[in-house]
């Protein structure tokens, strides 16, 4: 919980698939009170959306009957309670707000869902939530939005970076970092041999990573089996095994980008560039930027209640409120 | 079984992790006989390594006391039943020779195991049965021994890529390619949309392979993930999702060794090479290897009975059988 002398002015929801986060936000757009549960589009409780809603914001409702409520995340997708069809790259902030999509809840309140943003082309990209948290980070630093352009990441399961240039979202790639490295840990013969520890192994994982930013080897397919053969020519304990992985991964990723950035007379070293996500994530990726020449690679705090609260603003639901 | 007027003159195991394959291979080195079993290392029945030995070979034994019996693979392992081992890269036959553990079974046979080969480097490489197919191809085609050098493909769960030259295995590389598509289409979201078929689809295939080919994309972390994306926006049906992410990871592996090729100014395309394998698998490679402008990628036949045929020979096991 956060102390505010502020009214609340929005209930601003990040509903992904495997959690809920709820934000009562006061009209400077800081939080006064979050709730936070598992309840993700695919772990809902046995009364569904709804019930899910009223347990998370039934009790800031009883408090505040009219406050707007706004929601981004995969609560938007076919999957999700309503469907908000995708905005296309470039997006700006008021391509999300013209796509917003309403549900009308059991409680008869009006839940306001963001668009998500989708990139056609040989590769094509979606996300959803994520653009919300970096339009979050534009409005906490307005100069990301300039015509030079900077590049934005969201380290994660499914990693996405995105560049960003004349408040918009260019174009943006996803990494399916997260989730290879779980795959490729529980679910294939490097597992056997890692011992799991509490401890982060800077140096196992920043050795992975420089062995995936070096150019002598033949890809990320050959060079996750080095994982295995360190540790039988004993030059990796078990302890580091794991570490090592997830440096080779986010190596890889960055080597990956970096690759696309030479390409346009460009590179990690010389782009203004942010993180959003958990501390310890983006203490990885920081550490990996700077073995490619690229720091103050800051993490934007509270990237997801400024993105919410800017695009309610945006779409009057806030002003509504200040009016009201 | 193989029809042969030759006496028996070498029983050879192929002694894996999950598998056992045995030949009775006569004086001109052809199969008389042969048996498989699931009894690999980790598969063992409750007798352990003498139980499937005899399981497997005892028939044959009884007729025919004295033959000599040689074997690769993990049997030589620390796992194994004897360990022999490794020989160090460049390694030729006779190293293999020289690196031969015996071990001697319940029946008193003695079981003549040849070691694996193990790369030292920053990636250091190891193989364990390969070695000896590898010198079965070469044993077929003694040009591919030739001071020019052959590239030799051994496609599977643990791809291996052997540069051989001077009739020696200079060096080598392993993609985890089959495992790795495994985990992702069994453990991460890619698999939820696929459907399964027993047809293999080669338009989609091929297309994840120009996909991993073509240089616009930011590495193999992102192009898997639109193994999904064309999927929602209707470009890959969800039959065709499976061959797709099969062409991706074959045509990174294959991009991967092209690039470490064109940084020695040679190319695949260029290169005398070879296939080890199953019929099915093989033709995957020489289909997605075409892409690549390599073309006579030809699969060599019985590689696993002439590798152990000749370094039984070499070794003077079967001489001395010829001579008894």
């Amino acid at each position: 919980m956060t102390a505010s002398v502020s009214t609340p002015a929005l209930i601003a929801l990040d509903w992904g698939t495997t959690s809920l986060r709820a934000y009562l936000l006061g009209a400077d757009g800081l939080a006064l009170d979050t709730r936070a549960s598992s309840a993700g589009i695919m772990n809902l409780p046995a009364g569904g959306f709804d019930q899910a809603f009223e347990e998370t914001c039934g009790a800031w409702l009883d408090a505040h009957a009219h406050l707007p409520v706004i929601a981004a995340g995969m609560v938007g997708s076919a999957q999700g309670w309503v469907e908000a069809p995708y905005v296309e790259t470039p997006a700006n902030a008021d391509a999300l707000v013209a796509g917003i999509v309403d549900v009308k809840t059991a409680r008869g309140v009006v839940l306001h869902v963001v668009p998500g943003v989708l990139e056609r082309g040989v590769l094509p990209n979606v996300m959803r939530g994520e653009e919300t948290q970096i339009f979050g980070a534009l409005a906490s630093e307005p100069a990301l939005g300039n015509a030079g352009g900077a590049l934005i990441g969201l380290p994660g399961t499914h990693a996405k970076w995105a560049f960003v240039a004349d408040e918009r979202i260019e174009r943006f790639y996803t990494f399916m970092t997260g989730e290879t490295f779980s795959a490729l840990r529980d679910h294939t013969i490097l597992g056997r041999t890692m011992h799991p520890t509490a401890t982060h192994d800077e140096q196992a994982f920043l050795r992975g990573v420089d062995t995936a930013r070096d150019a002598g080897h033949p890809g990320m397919l050959a060079t996750i089996f080095s994982t295995r053969t360190l540790g039988l020519t004993g030059q990796l304990s078990a302890e580091q095994q794991s570490d090592y992985l997830s440096g080779l991964l986010i190596g890889h990723e960055l080597r990956g980008l970096n690759e696309v950035l030479t390409r346009e007379q460009s590179a990690l070293a010389g782009k203004p560039l942010r993180l959003i996500g958990n501390d310890a994530l983006c203490n990885r990726y920081r550490a990996a930027l700077a073995r490619f020449g690229c720091h103050g690679a800051a993490t934007v705090a509270h990237a997801t209640e400024h993105g919410l609260y800017g695009i309610a603003a945006l779409a009057g639901l806030v002003a509504a409120r200040r009016a009201a």
